[in-house]
C-alpha cells in the first residue's frame, strides 16, 4: 500500500507535468494542497464517481480555482470520466481542462470558480440550501439530505471582501455542514502576504463564530483529526487553517512566488520527480498508485447505502420523495401553467397606478403559494425590494424552515450564495437590492450568466425616478451595462401584466440568470391588445399602432412607456402615424427570428425613437444613425424624481419633438 | 453654557425637522449619533469652518451617508457656509444637501458617500496619503503634514464586503491615524440586525491588528476618553464601537427600524421635542447654542497655528515648500511638457512587437522619474500588470517612504482607496488589476467618476487575447460596460505610441478617472503620419486612409488595429477605397467638436465596419443600421489566444468580408 505522501506526489507530479506541457497555469498551489486533498478526498468526501449527480453527494468546491490542476487530478484519480487526454491537452481549446474549473457535474466539477473568493460564497450557498432542504424534507431515521460541503481557499479569497460577506453570513446562520480548508501558504503573486494581509485568520473566524482549528497541512494525521472535529462540530461551520508550502517539494522553487503562477521550468520539475522517487513517465500513474485512488467501488456503495435509505423515504413519505424528486430536477410543479396564469389574472386586476416593484410583489404573492422551492431574500431592503410574500418566513438562527434569508448588507456575498443554491438544486431563488448596488455583486451576476444558473436577481429603484437618494443611488448606466453581460436575461416592465409575464418567464427559464428591474415610483396601467399581451413574451411588442406603415417608431422600456405614450398620442392627434413598441427584454426580442423582427421594427421606418431613463448607448443599435434616443449619459441628481424627469428631459414633449424631428430629417 | 446632551439635541431637532419637510430621509442614525459627533467635532477635530481647504485639517468622512442631515447640521452649526436655508431645502433639487452627502470641499464635505463601506475605503487612502506625505515633507519640529483621518461607519458598512479589504489592509499599513467610529445601533433596514450579523466585530478588527475599544456611545465622557486613546495609540488604526440607540430621543420609534429610513411623523417629532424641552420653531437654534457650536474662532486660531508652522517650513525647506504646495494644488510639474515628450519618445522608439502592458510599463518609466506624486500599485497582479516602474519602492508595514502600494488581492477597496488619495491631494494614485476584475471594484469606480477624481485605473489582460486563463478571466463585456459610466474616460492603445497618449492624457485629466486598457500578448508598433500622431489626443483618427471619400470606413481598438490594418489593405488591394480609423478613446472622440467628428467619419459613409474583441453593443452607434460589427457576444473560453481569435472570427479575413458586404450593401 502506497503512503500517503506517495499518494498526494501524484497530484504534484500530474500538476507539475500538465503545467509544464500546456506551457501555462499555477502549479504551485495542487502541490501545497495535495498532502490535505488526499486526506479530505480519500477518507472523508462522500461522492460516487460513476454518478457526480448524486442528490446527496458532498458538495466540494475548489474556491482558489487557479489550483485547477488539484481538482483535475483529484477527478481523474478517484474514477470521474475524466481521461487522461483531458489532463494532457490541460488549458487547450475544446478541452474538459480549462484553466479554471468550470461547472460540468457530468465529471464532477461542481461550480466555476478562479474569480476569489466566490467559490467560498457558492459554498455558503450550498450548505444553506442543504440546510434548509434538511429540514424540509428529512424526516426522524431517514435523514435523506446530510452532506456536507467542503471549501478550498487561498490566502486570495480571503483578502477577497466576499470572503468577509459570505463567512459572516454562515456564521450567523450556523452553517455547521460547511468546513473550509484554507491553504494557508502565504504566497500571493506579488509575494509573501505579510507586506498586505497581516490578518489573524483564526480570530477573524472566532468572530463570525466559526469553529476554529489551525493545523499543519502536509501532517495528514493532524489534518484527519482536525476534520473529524469539524465534521462532529454541528453548529458552528468550520475553518480548518492548514499552514502549507506552496509548490511543496520542488527543490529550488517550493515557498516562493515563482511557483505560483508558471510552470516550475523543465529542469525543476526533473528535480523535484527525482526527490519524490518518481519514476514513471509524463501522465503515467503507476498501478499501485491508480489503484489506491480510485474511488469507483467505494463510492458505488456509498451511494447504494443512499439508494437503499431513500427507498424506505419513498415508501414512507410518497408525496414527499415526489415533491423532492421534482424539485432535485429542477422541474416545475405540474400546475405550474394555473400559477402562471394565477399571477398574470392578479396583474391584470390591477387598475391602479402602481410601482412595478409593488406589482413584483403582487406577482410573487400568487406564484410563492404554488412554488415550495422558492426562496426569497434581500440585501437588507426587504420592505424596499417588495420581495417579502404573505407566506414568506425568515430564516434565521436556530430556524431554518422558513423561505427567506435577510441577506444583511451583502449583495455581492448573497448572488454568489444564491449561485450556490441554484447550483445545489432544489430550491429556486430569487434575491433584491437596489438596481445601483447591482455594482457590488456585479462579478457574481457574471458568473451565474457564465454558469447558465437560474438565479432570479430582483432591482429596484431602477433610475432617477427613485428621486431624493440621489446620485449614488440613481442608476445611470446599470440597465444597459447588465444587459451586455452575456447570458443575462433583462426585465423591465411597464406595469403589472408585464410585469407578471416577466416573473413567469424568469422562472421558466432554466438556463441563466434574469435580472427584474422595477421602480420605486407608480406606473399607470396600460391598455393592450389580446395580441400585445401574448406577445410581451418575446420582448418586444407593437403596444400601440397606427393604420399603415409608420412614419415613425417609438421604443420604450418601464417607467418610459408610458411617458412615451404621451408623446405618440400628441404626436397622432398632429396626424402622424406612429406605433409604440414596449421593450421589455431586448435579449428576448434579439432572439426572435426575423420575421417576427421585421414586424414590430419594419426595416424601412429610419425615424425611430428610443426612450429609457438611463444612458443612450445600446439604444443606437435599434434607432441607427437617423434615430434620437432619449436618456440620460450623465449622473442624476438628489430631488423628487418628476422634478428630475423634467429636468433631464425625460417627458412626452421631448418625445414628441423627437418624434416630429426624427420625420422631418426622413424626408 | 448648554450641557453637551441639549448641544447634541440641536442635531437632532434640525435633523428630524428637515426629513419631516423633505417627507424624505433618515433621522434615525442622525439622532444616534448625535451623542458622539457633538464629542468629537466639538472637542477633537481640527477644522478651520472659514477654509474648509486648509491643507493640514483632519478628513471627516461619513461613511454611512445616510445619516447626512448629522453631517450638514454639523457643517451649518460650527460656521461652514451652509445657510439654514440649504438645510430646509434638504433633498431638493438644486441645494447643496443632498439625500447623500456629495463631495463639495467648499462647504467642508471631504468625500461623496451612501454606497456603505465605499467612505470607510475612502478614509484607508485619506490616512495613507497623509502617511505617506508626512514621511516625504515633515522635518524634525516641522510636522507640516500631520493630521487624523476621522470615520463613522454603521452596521451596514461593516457587513459590506469592502470593509474588510479596507481594514485588513489599514491594519497591516499600520495606519495609527485613522480612528474609526462605529455607531453600533444594531438596527439595520430588515431589522434588528442579529438575525442576520451576528459577528463581534472587536474581534473583528482585532485579528486586523487595531486598536479596539468599546464604549456607551451616548456616554459623552466615555467617548471622549476613547477619542484620546485612539489619538494616542500611533501605531494601530482605532475602532471606537459605540453602543447606541437609534433615533436616541423619540419616544415610541427609538431603537426600531422604524427611525432608520423615513420621517418620524409629526406627532412622533412633537413627542421627541418635548422630551428635549425643545421649544424652539423648527429650523431656528438658539442663540446659547449657536454660539457653543460654533467653531469659527477656534478653527482660525488653529489654522494660524499651523500656517506659522508652515512659514517656518518655507523658509528652511523652499524647494520641498514649492513641491508640497504644487501637489497639494494638484498641479503637474513645470517640465511636464518635457516628461510627457520623453514618454513619447521612449514609446517611439519600440519597432517590436510588444504588449501594451510592457508599452505601458515603458511609459511608467518615463513619466514617473518626474512625477513624485505619481503613486502606483496593484490588486497583488503587479508582474502581471507591469505597473512597477524602475523607480518604484514597496509601502510595508514600517516603512512609508516608498511610492508603490501592495494592495493586496483587494480591487473594491483598493479603488476606493484611491479615490481616498486623490481626495486628499499631494498624490496621483494609479493601480492595476485584470480587466475582468474592474467588475469586483465597479461601484469604486463609479464613485471616482462622479467625485470627479484623478484616479488612473490600469486594466491588463484585456480580452480573450489573454488566453488560457479562460472566460473566468477573459473581459467580454467590460469596454463596454466601462465606457457606460459618465464620465469616466476610457483609453485602449493599440501600440507603444498610443499607449504614451494615453498616460500623458490621464494624467492631464484633472477631472474625473480613466481607465488604461492594455494587453497581455504583443502587438504590432504601428507607423502613423504626423498629423495621426498628434490626432490621438482626439480619441480617434484616421490611421490609413484611401483617396478620396472612402467607400467604406473600418473603425478598430487596441489589439483589433492591427487585424483591422490586415483587413483594410486587403480590401485596398482589391481595389477598395477604405479608411481605417483608430478609435482608442471614445470619450473624447466624442467630445471634439461636429467638423472633427465629419472628418473622421462622414455622414455620406454608411459602409461601416467596427471591431474589437468583446460585446458589439455600443459601436453601433458609430456604425448604424447598415453597418457591421465584429466582436464577441458571448462568453470566451480557455486556449491559446490565436486559437480563441481565430475560433471566434476575430480575423483579418472577416474584416475583409465585412468591408466587401458593407460595401455591397450599399450599391
Amino acid at each position: 500500500m502506497p503512503t500517503r505522501r506517495e499518494l498526494a506526489n501524484v497530484i504534484r507530479v500530474l500538476s507539475m507535468d500538465a503545467v509544464q506541457l500546456a506551457n501555462s497555469g499555477h502549479p504551485g498551489a495542487p502541490m501545497g494542497m495535495a498532502d490535505f486533498a488526499e486526506v479530505l478526498w480519500r477518507d472523508f468526501l462522500k461522492y460516487n464517481p460513476a454518478n457526480p449527480h448524486w442528490w446527496d453527494r458532498d458538495r466540494f468546491v475548489l474556491s482558489n480555482g487557479h489550483a485547477s490542476m488539484l481538482l483535475y487530478s483529484l477527478l481523474h484519480l478517484t474514477g470521474y470520466p475524466l481521461g487522461m487526454d483531458e489532463i494532457k491537452h490541460f488549458r487547450q481549446l475544446g478541452s474538459r481542462t480549462s484553466g479554471h474549473p468550470e461547472r460540468d457535474l457530468d465529471i464532477g466539477i461542481e461550480t466555476t470558480t478562479g474569480p476569489l473568493g466566490q467559490g467560498l460564497a457558492n459554498g455558503v450557498g450550498l450548505a444553506l440550501a442543504e440546510k434548509i432542504l434538511a429540514t424540509h424534507f428529512n424526516r426522524p431515521e431517514l435523514p435523506i439530505v446530510d452532506h456536507h460541503t467542503w471549501v478550498f481557499v487561498g490566502d486570495g479569497c480571503l483578502m477577497e471582501g466576499i470572503s468577509h460577506e459570505a463567512c459572516s453570513l454562515a456564521g450567523t446562520l450556523e452553517l455547521g455542514k460547511l468546513i473550509v480548508l484554507y491553504d494557508h501558504n502565504g504566497i500571493s503573486i506579488d509575494g509573501n502576504v505579510a507586506g498586505w494581509f497581516a490578518d489573524d485568520t483564526p480570530r477573524r473566524f472566532e468572530a463570525y463564530g466559526w469553529q476554529v482549528q489551525s493545523v499543519d497541512g502536509h501532517d495528514a494525521d493532524a489534518v484527519a483529526q482536525a476534520i473529524r472535529a469539524a465534521k462532529a462540530e454541528t453548529a458552528r461551520p468550520s475553518l480548518i487553517s492548514c499552514k502549507t508550502v506552496i509548490g511543496w517539494g520542488a527543490p529550488t522553487k517550493a515557498g516562493t512566488k515563482e511557483a505560483h503562477g508558471e510552470p516550475l521550468g523543465v529542469e525543476e520539475v526533473a528535480a523535484t520527480k527525482l526527490r519524490f522517487g518518481w519514476t514513471a513517465p509524463p501522465f503515467v500513474v503507476p498501478a499501485e498508485l491508480k489503484a489506491a485512488w480510485d474511488h469507483t467501488a467505494a463510492g458505488r456503495a456509498a451511494e447504494a447505502g443512499w439508494q437503499q435509505l431513500y427507498g424506505r423515504y419513498r415508501s414512507a413519505y410518497p408525496q414527499l420523495a415526489e415533491q423532492f424528486e421534482r424539485r432535485m430536477a429542477n422541474a416545475l410543479p405540474t400546475d405550474w401553467a394555473q400559477t402562471r396564469q394565477a399571477a398574470l389574472s392578479a396583474a391584470q386586476a390591477v387598475s391602479a397606478p402602481q410601482a412595478t416593484r409593488a406589482s413584483s410583489q403582487l406577482v410573487l404573492n400568487a406564484i410563492g403559494v404554488a412554488l415550495p422551492e422558492f426562496l426569497g431574500g434581500s440585501a437588507d431592503l426587504t420592505g424596499s425590494n417588495n420581495t417579502l410574500q404573505k407566506i414568506s418566513r425568515s430564516i434565521e438562527p436556530g430556524d431554518d424552515a422558513g423561505n427567506y434569508i435577510h441577506y444583511g448588507v451583502r449583495e455581492f456575498g448573497m448572488t454568489a450564495a444564491m449561485s450556490g443554491i441554484a447550483l445545489h438544486g432544489g430550491l429556486v431563488p430569487y434575491g433584491g437590492t437596489f438596481l445601483t448596488f447591482s455594482d457590488y455583486a456585479r462579478n457574481a451576476v457574471r458568473m451565474a450568466a457564465l454558469m447558465h444558473l437560474r438565479v432570479l436577481l430582483v432591482y429596484t429603484h431602477d433610475s432617477i425616478g427613485l428621486g431624493e437618494d440621489g446620485p449614488t443611488h440613481q442608476p445611470i448606466e446599470h440597465l444597459n451595462s447588465l444587459r451586455l453581460i452575456p447570458n443575462l436575461t433583462l426585465w423591465r416592465p411597464a406595469d403589472a401584466v408585464e410585469s407578471a409575464v416577466a416573473w413567469s418567464e424568469a422562472i421558466e427559464h432554466q438556463s441563466g440568470p434574469s435580472a427584474l428591474i422595477f421602480t420605486r415610483q407608480a406606473l399607470p396601467q396600460l391598455a393592450r391588445t389580446t395580441a400585445a399581451l401574448a406577445a410581451i413574451r418575446r420582448g418586444g411588442y407593437v403596444l400601440l399602432d397606427c393604420e399603415g406603415l409608420p412614419e415613425s417608431i417609438v421604443l420604450a422600456t418601464g417607467s418610459e412607456v408610458s411617458i412615451a405614450l404621451e408623446g405618440v398620442k400628441a404626436a397622432t392627434a398632429q396626424g402622424r402615424r406612429v406605433r409604440l413598441v414596449s421593450m421589455p427584454c431586448t435579449e428576448l426580442f434579439d432572439a426572435q427570428d426575423a420575421a417576427y423582427r421585421e414586424s414590430v421594427l419594419p426595416a424601412a421606418v429610419h425615424a425611430r425613437v428610443a426612450i429609457e431613463a438611463g444612458t443612450t448607448g445600446l439604444w443606437w443599435r435599434y434607432v441607427g444613425l437617423s434615430g434620437r434616443v432619449i436618456g440620460l449619459d450623465h449622473f442624476g441628481a438628489s430631488g423628487k424624481a418628476p422634478d428630475l424627469y423634467r429636468q433631464f428631459g425625460i417627458t412626452a414633449e421631448h418625445v414628441l419633438q423627437a418624434i416630429l424631428e426624427a420625420i422631418a430629417g426622413e424626408t
